[in-house]
């Protein structure tokens, strides 16, 4: 007999189907449904209200494109905020680098936490150490009252849809911006050009709002269909590309999987497409 | 009721499946099953033998990548050789370069062109004009016996299974090379080096055997599942960034879906799991 975790794309009228060998954990939270699938080709999977969150296979592109892109533009980011991401690979990310004093998590979903911590300790375990206090509460809400500031922020969040909608507002990012120091920085997953490109043109549109700097960065995330995933890049002051900081890079001696300077850069070459959906000049 | 057509990724264990509104055609060749199903968000899509070629809604991607890289770094590409790509779509993007005069395509099943002239014009009229010679027959023996000179070779394969598996030799690339001009340049589909490393490896040591200068690019494929497609540059003379002719470039002002001369750059630069798959330095 053959098991399988199905997930729907219905804005693409695709689904895709992983042969599963085991379901390890199902169970339902205040919030969401959550279970843990394992398979031959992708290791434990975390799936939240039937959409696939993470493998162990392949969580290192999506983790490590939105915490370094940031991190290795600010020049002293002490303190990071991340909204979402209970998982903790966002966070272990953030912690490799030794300028970063503090990272602030705020997820709504402890349950989610508490399940990484117990079939993915290499992702989660960085949530318990000293530089990280987790929150379990509604981002939206922490944001608005929130009286610290952040040289960086992190929106590692689901699909604009349930849980997930407070955070692709106008309002979430003025309140992001308020909360953001004078040379912060903001990150956000912006879905995926190719399949979504009315979602990432307004994701676009509500961070001009609010930032006077905007730009979009994109990786090849394998099992967030299509494999072409965005990212927003929001500053006050830095520019991603003129303001990457070889100098910290080189001398991190960091161990990446994906993230090189080369890759740094290369994320902000935008095809036309994307290019056009943004409404930026054709080169 | 709904009708889907799944295409099966067994080396990595995942189906996909397409909800498709129609079957338009269904026949095989004397080499392979070809249909044509109707998608509303793909548009019209080929698959030969359950492996899904192209859809009308981003088969732009493979074709702009597979064709201009090679034809923006060589001064002067005045033959194209084309293996594979029956579809007519590389033929199309090689066509707008005024600098090639004449373009050979050769593939091994004249059915493939026949029904796509038929079903993807757009895609496959290119083929007809008087700068394209079409030949059906078996690319390894035509390359072999083969007594012209080319500037630029693409190989626009199927994966390296069935009426593929030939192009994928050493002993091919080699014949490959004794066709190409001495500052020739041979491009080829690699496959994806998230979900089938080995195989890209494999190509990679292959290529190294025979050409002083190996390359891969890479770009993304929503399609292609998992979006992440490798194209081997194999050259004997020409680097694919140094030699990239930006003035060719500007002048041609070709109107692109995918490429630019930002994104011809930036494809070269490999996250780190790539190029420890073809044993690169890191970085």
């Amino acid at each position: 007999m053959s098991l399988f975790f199905s997930e729907d794309y219905e804005h693409a009228d695709v689904q895709i189907r992983f042969e599963i060998k085991e379901t390890l954990f199902s169970e339902c939270s205040q919030f969401q449904k959550i279970e843990v699938f394992k398979s031959k080709f992708f290791g434990k999977m975390l799936v939240i209200d039937d959409a696939l969150m993470l493998t162990e296979r392949d969580e290192f592109v999506y983790h490590e494109m939105i915490a370094h892109v940031p991190l290795f533009v600010h020049p002293n980011p002490r303190r990071v905020l991340i909204i979402g991401g209970g998982d903790g690979g966002t966070v272990r990310e953030c912690l490799k680098h030794t300028a970063v004093e503090q990272v602030d998590l705020v997820d709504i979903d402890e349950m989610v936490s508490r399940v990484c911590l117990r079939f993915f300790p290499e992702i989660a375990m960085p949530l318990t150490t000293k530089r990280v206090r987790c929150q379990f509460e509604d981002g939206v809400a922490f944001v608005k009252n929130c009286a610290e500031k952040y040289e960086v922020i992190i929106i590692d969040s689901t699909d604009p849809v349930s849980v997930g909608e407070g955070l692709f507002t106008r309002e979430f990012y003025r309140d992001c911006s308020n909360i953001l120091t004078d040379d912060g920085i903001l990150v956000n997953q912006s879905e995926s050009p190719a399949w979504q490109p009315n979602e990432v043109a307004a994701i676009s549109q509500k961070l001009k709002s609010v930032f006077p700097k905007v730009y979009f960065y994109q990786a090849h995330t394998p099992t967030y269909l299509p494999g072409h995933w965005a990212f927003g890049f929001a500053s006050k002051k830095h520019h991603p590309i003129d303001d990457f900081s070889a100098g910290s890079y080189q001398k991190s001696q960091l161990f990446f999987k994906y993230y090189n300077a080369e890759v740094h850069k290369s994320a902000f070459a935008l095809p036309m497409f994307f290019r056009d959906l943004l409404a930026l000049k054709r080169e």
